[in-house]
């Protein structure tokens, strides 16, 4: 394999809405996805949503003949249910954990107790190295009203951030995952413009799958009939994305999604359909123009940054709200926590007077008081928590909206940076 | 400065100790650092403690026409306190939250608010590529009794990770901060082995400051008399690290720190000393050499990266204790909250019994059997996420341990792979 001029690579990938005791036939579904990897033997397989450490530990087993080499990438108080199988060895592991996530409160969407997080492991392929990233992002649970919107643009961007940054000494870079964001969402592509990934779905020479590579469809028995909209037949929010490097090049020669059934088997894989492509790495003919329509480029990354920026500083100004809301009703129950006290000391600095206070409702106020100051104080910090990683975002999206606009002005005098090496010149 | 041979560059860290309204005489020694900068001029200034955003903020226009370049790196409840002022440009900005940082309920030690964690800048010196780091860790606060080691030796892993994985493209690569990690200690021979990063104190070829390198030294007026221990002059935890790549060497040419005291001023810049460091850039000679004796390097590094494993698995053990503890005291708490409900219970069922349980009493006890169960829940939650980063980082120095003794086993004949490229191989 790294003998020939071509190395050929497929990758697999599928979240497998492994929730012990929630998702539908948890158990039978990892076996059937147990099945399909030792028939398959793909080269790297990236798994989302194996929540449970258990259900890893046993896919590990199944596939040790096939996939010797794994990591399940551990955060978050559930784990971040990244998990990598690969047939060749995983010399390097690195994990980045989103600093947005949904809100704890939220427990019925419960992306925040799963600690979303992007996973790196660093392969050699032949003589070849891959840095290979799982992820997957914060839920989109209404696109209409997606008050989540601002924390997913802060997670895509650190995505890019950390790809960009870790993957300068890597010969091919694979990424793979459910981002939870539609081909032409914001995030995509920030993602995308950023780090000079290719969508393989898009880049395939052959396709075969569901209309419109849609990995998420109205026709899975496992989605909630009408949760996608009348109209809507599925959307395409699984990627496999891939980028090669200065002297490697990259294909994708075929891609495939499974199509909300599994063959031979009642129901299919998991809600999410499966994604392989296969790949295929090639040293470039002619080391790659560092110049080309890298202006053009620059100046459309510009436009995604400030958009990137606007978005996040309405993210800014709702948690800036609910601060300022969690601050008030805090003083609010402290108010009337002094309140009561005041009615309550008067009879009893008025010796001997009749005790106006039933005694039950003076309890049960207190403790409705101090419920509310404690759980406002809680709201307080995470919020603020929040805000600093909202204007940590925004502080680093308008810094690097000045340096590409400096780019663009010195264009094409100034070269492009080490780490942006590769990202913002064009493939080919 | 970038047309001469060689390329020279000073850099300044400090520990600014800059809690508002706690640390002693803050405001006038911002004015103090200030003043210290405008006229030094340094390349790169790399803060640590710069809690509050409105002192990084006068300080940014203080220092506007010397450092027109910086960023305050913001992350948990209060901020990571990091920040760098420039007079280069910054490209690229990158922050990674350690996953580990104490605990809450240490409110008088406080470092759980200030999500400690490492700042990226990426900055042009002349035609080169500077990776520019600034971190501050875990503080310990017992030498003897160190409970906060694993996680420092987690921090100090996850540093070593981001700093190797990100600075591949550069061409230079400084750390600046509070380490607060003796040169000896586990964390910082992590650190170093793994990155090859040197200690400008140890490279200097000239050296001017505290005895033995100290940055946080007995005779600091804003240092607890005694705290020091009784034979101890001071420690050394602040350090400015670098290295080079394949094709830039870099030497440190003078290393100093201040003194515990500030010429003209009657108390000293902060309770540590400043660091400063010239360092040269040049290109090599001879790109450096792949091999040479990184056969040796690598097994220091199994010993090294086996150790942190130790002090890890030390610190699940304790962890999970920790959440036993949490979880028996949550069962002991709903255990009385039936029981009293029962004693409740019976005389009401025996309709028309006199209420033995005094109303006041049942209340409060009530209320602090609701409280016990709230907290330790709350614990529960908190020590699984530390017990998932625990396991996590246990997980990636297994699997690290596998691929150097892999690596060595193949010696000479596998090539170091290309996240490691100049990070094993020795500098010279």
């Amino acid at each position: 394999m790294a003998n020939t001029d071509s190395l050929r690579v497929r990758v697999f990938s599928l979240n497998c809405w492994g929730i012990r005791y929630v998702s539908k036939h948890t158990p039978q579904r990892y076996d059937m996805i147990g099945e399909l990897l030792s028939k398959e033997e793909y080269d790297i397989v990236l798994l989302q949503e194996v929540w449970s450490e258990k259900d890893y530990l046993s896919l590990k087993k199944k596939l040790a003949f096939c996939h010797p080499h794994s990591h399940h990438f551990k955060s978050g108080v559930i784990g971040s249910g990244l998990a990598i199988f690969s047939k060749h060895r995983i010399h390097d592991t690195f994990l980045y954990r989103y600093s947005l996530n949904g809100y704890p409160y939220m427990v019925q969407h419960g992306d925040w107790f799963g600690g979303k997080a992007v996973g790196m492991a660093v392969l050699k392929l032949g003589g070849l190295t891959a840095n290979v990233y799982v992820t997957h992002l914060h839920a989109e649970y209404s696109r209409d009203k997606d008050s989540y919107l601002p924390h997913r643009v802060v997670q895509a961007w650190e995505l890019q951030q950390f790809v960009r940054h870790t993957s300068a000494a890597a010969d091919v870079v694979i990424l793979g995952g459910d981002l939870n964001m539609h081909p032409q969402d914001l995030g995509s592509r920030l993602l995308m413009s950023y780090t000079g990934l290719r969508d393989s779905y898009l880049e395939s020479a052959e396709f075969d799958g569901c209309e419109d590579g849609m990995t998420l469809i109205a026709d899975n028995p496992f989605i909630g009939k009408g949760s996608m909209g009348p109209l809507e037949k599925g959307i395409r929010i699984d990627y496999i994305l891939f980028k090669g490097s200065s002297e490697k090049d990259v294909h994708c020669d075929f891609m495939s999604t499974t199509k909300g059934s599994a063959p031979d088997h009642p129901f299919p894989y998991s809600d999410h359909e499966a994604l392989t492509a296969a790949l295929r790495v090639e040293t470039r003919q002619r080391p790659s123009k560092n110049q080309g329509s890298a202006g053009g480029k620059t100046a459309e990354l510009v436009d995604i940054v400030t958009e990137a920026r606007t978005e996040v500083k309405v993210g800014l100004h709702c948690a800036e709200r609910m601060r300022y809301t969690a601050a008030r009703t805090g003083a609010m129950g402290l108010a009337l926590l002094f309140l009561e006290l005041a009615i309550a000391a008067v009879p009893w600095l008025a010796l001997g007077a009749a005790q106006p206070f039933p005694r039950t409702s003076f309890y049960l106020l207190a403790a409705l008081c101090v419920a509310i100051l404690f759980t406002t104080a809680l709201l307080y910090v995470f919020y603020s928590a929040e805000l600093k990683s909202l204007q940590g975002a925004e502080d680093q999206m308008r810094l690097a909206v000045g340096s590409l606009q400096e780019e663009l002005r010195g264009f094409p005098v100034a070269q492009p940076h080490g780490a942006q090496r590769g990202a913002l010149g064009p493939e080919e």
